[in-house]
């Protein structure tokens, strides 16, 4: 308990350092608006005046949903092995972006249907897909936890590796409802708040799969009575996995800049196991999920973007990065009103 | 006006093409939000169904403003030659960026008061800065005709040195009055409606300085024919060369990212003058000034980010430029469902 409280207090001293920094550079005092805040909260979390993150590490999550059987995806379920498969080619909007900014791309096989093949892909399979939500638990605790340690041990191997900064992303056909459930619950809201469109269905299908979401939060709730219950009653692999890395980043002081809903909805999941986690994300963007809002208001957190994104596969995580990477750059690297003999208003 | 049909009619096809493209990569149809809007926009105006853009060329003009007499800014009319000094010597934000990014970065004194001492500097002096504008017209129409050519001069250069795509940034002190008074003039509003607090002046100084741009467009008005009138009476040097980029840009069909309020009145005035400037206009952000919604929304503009910069210099440009160069790439190396044998929804 010292040490978080000695922790907490060199990260508050960082952030007041960035600030002096930020208001001694030559600029309009403020005027770079949200990035300032940004460059205060990584100086915060990182506990340095002037963070340099510049080793980033995309960990990109895969599992299957056997809420799926609802018919509540635009999308088939073979899908997620397929886009595993030509993530890993390059092929996929995550690997082109990845590609163009240098950042490291993990992808881990926590619960893809099909046997993934490709040799890039991290195998950690601890199950083959959830089972339906909407008809019972969608995983057993033994395994809800086996995603969240494999989520920590990526997370743990990647920051061995020399990552400053970790992305979050997902694959996973029907995982927008998964996430719905888990964040309808957490948030205490009904379905209708959080279900979107997901990748893209149409009207009539987002009613059956607000429906789904309802009737799982119904059949469920008796049965929560710890964050472990919730994961495991309403989540799904990735989620799981993706919240194991929340955790390691919260206990590591690492950043995490998350991507979407699926991802945001893991991490508050991630909060709600340890507080400290919240202190470590970072938004990049809010998407066109209308759940996705008000997770990033529940967590405090204000999104870079605001492109109307629905993509996931940490698309939004990697287009956001390029901000993350010139704000430090700028905190770094621009002259103070003395060092260039510019007079101050 | 033949010729003007069959541009307009390749770009149409190369936007359409986009879209095809766009739909038939390995995505959720429409995921990627407004970026697809704006990768149609860019195959529309570069008429290519899949532009690459990849040599992109910031032009930062400088200049002072006799308006500054009036006390309307936070900071003295000396900074002008003082920033323009440090942006060349790499020490300000914008030359941060510039150099983070890879974007060639040039910067142009047309009209600064002193002498501005850096070899760097491109050195197209009009005139030693406008005179006050509340008193009496800024330029001469000889003075704002030379700065629009020094401006079409400049671009014309960049596009013969190989640039694809043109960053625009201004520097100079007492330039949002200025603006401001063309912005009240061209969307027929009153001062308050688009005076804001620049780089940072206190309310009591904005207040100040709403009563000096309507004071300078009741003195103005009755003299303002056409559009070189209002350039003359109410613009800025800096103001008038960006006008005379966006005015080559839109004969040679080069995109010109714009960055806020400054750079996106002088667009609107060249658009006055050749309405096809309009197509080759692309919003970077909106910024903490309220007029540069108004001028957006005139203009059909979509901002990539709104992040509530004031800042000027091209920041905003340099900030949102990842975003177009990463659009491009998605779009151009993205596998298609065919190409990845990946099950369409």
């Amino acid at each position: 308990m010292n040490g978080s409280i000695r922790d907490r207090r060199a990260g508050e001293v960082a952030a007041l350092r960035a600030r002096d920094r930020l208001d001694d550079l030559t600029k309009p005092a403020g005027s770079l608006g949200q990035l300032e805040t940004l460059l205060e909260r990584i100086a915060r979390i990182t506990e340095r005046p002037v963070p340099q993150l510049e080793r980033p590490h995309l960990l990109l999550f895969a599992a299957d949903h056997g809420v799926t059987e609802e018919g509540v995806s635009a999308y088939p379920a073979e899908v997620t092995g397929q886009m595993v498969v030509n993530i890993c080619r390059g092929g996929a909007v995550s690997s082109v972006l990845a590609r163009a900014e240098g950042v490291h791309l993990t992808v881990v096989d926590v619960g893809v249907r099909v046997p993934v093949e490709h040799p890039g892909v991290v195998a950690r399979k601890v199950a083959p897909g959830t089972r339906n939500l909407a008809a019972g638990p969608a995983m057993t605790r033994a395994e809800a936890e086996a995603a969240v340690t494999a989520g920590r041990e990526t997370a743990e191997a990647a920051l061995a590796a020399g990552a400053d900064v970790l992305l979050l992303g997902e694959m996973g056909i029907g995982n927008t409802t998964a996430a719905s459930a888990l964040a309808a619950y957490l948030l205490e809201r009904p379905a209708a708040d959080v279900v979107g469109r997901g990748t893209g269905v149409d009207p009539a299908r987002l009613a059956h799969k607000r429906a789904v979401v309802d009737r799982a939060l119904a059949l469920h709730r008796p049965h929560l009575r710890d964050p472990w219950d919730i994961m495991t009653r309403l989540g799904g692999l990735e989620l799981a996995a993706m919240a194991g890395v929340c955790l390691v980043a919260a206990s590591r002081r690492v950043p995490v800049l998350l991507d979407g809903f699926i991802t945001t909805a893991a991490a508050l999941w991630a909060v709600t196991v340890d507080p400290a986690a919240a202190e470590v994300l970072l938004a990049s963007h809010v998407s066109a999920e209308p759940g996705h809002r008000l997770l990033l208001e529940r967590l405090h957190l204000d999104p870079l973007l605001r492109l109307g994104l629905r993509l996931g596969e940490g698309s939004g995580a990697l287009l956001a990065w390029p901000l993350v990477r010139l704000a430090c750059r700028v905190l770094a690297e621009t002259a103070t009103f003395s060092d260039a003999r510019v007079t101050r208003a």
